[in-house]
């Protein structure tokens, strides 16, 4: 059967096949951003879906044509005005494979520092905080990070550093 | 602005504020079952947001009032028939704060063996597929396991293991 549109949004269709219903969506990014004395560049900000305050790493939309590593550095410099390191992938998944269609590409970056000015769009509201990177896995397991696909960067990360030591 | 129902499904619901959109649903539970003789017991089932089949652990949606360990148990033994052993919770997530209201909650089960048979809804079409514990790493970074919370879940406990040794 086709595939008709049930419902547009500038950020997300509903779709359906007159069985099952799926959400489409363009591919997301995140990146795990680590300064040179040690800090996580991570952010702050209100999330409508969850009507909470989160604090999260980097990330967002993949721009149409746009390459994850690309969107990734332009997310970090826009969201918090840090840029450069030496960048690395740490692959990518399904955010929901049941019912979404896209996938999120994971980064991590070393080295990064300040470059610019926040570049945020009209409906942004994000502070920086940084973070001592040893103090990573705490704010998982506390619960002051709670969003899947920034705790699954950070794990994967972990993991990594677990061993190669 | 009062939050208005844009889209409504039995599965989820779309509401908007006249800004912001997100995508209401239910919490959804999922679990990692482990057999007293160290395989894991995973599913693989097509499914409709990426068109592909999926290699995952069992898991779907808590009924309205259940308990989260109840609904993983309860979708354990409906997606595999497998039951028993010894549960222990491996804390929540917010599978995304940015677009969702729920959450997901995560458990182990250590010592899981068959106790009846699977029992399906009208539209699942579930395999079953043990794979040894110490497979679970590669599985996930070969890309067969690619669910973001199937992998955040799997992660969390290889994180566990690689802490208590």
């Amino acid at each position: 059967m086709a595939i008709e549109v049930l419902f547009d949004h500038p950020l997300f269709r509903i779709e359906g096949d007159g069985v099952h219903t799926r959400m489409w969506c363009r591919d997301w990014v995140n990146v795990l951003p680590l300064t040179g004395d040690g800090q996580a560049v991570l952010i702050r900000q209100p999330r409508f879906g969850t009507g909470t305050e989160t604090l999260e790493i980097p990330g967002g939309i993949i721009d149409p044509g746009e390459d994850p590593l690309v969107a990734a550095q332009r997310e970090l410099a826009e969201e918090t005005g840090y840029g450069g390191g030496a960048w690395r992938s740490l692959g990518w998944v399904h955010p929901n494979p049941a019912i979404q269609t896209n996938r999120c590409f994971l980064f991590v970056a070393d080295g990064v520092a300040p470059i610019g000015p926040q570049r945020l769009d009209p409906l942004e509201d994000i502070a920086i905080d940084l973070h001592p990177i040893d103090r990573l896995g705490t704010l998982v397991t506390e619960g002051a990070i709670d969003h899947a696909l920034v705790v699954l960067a950070i794990q994967r990360w972990m993991l990594e550093r677990a061993t190669t030591g």
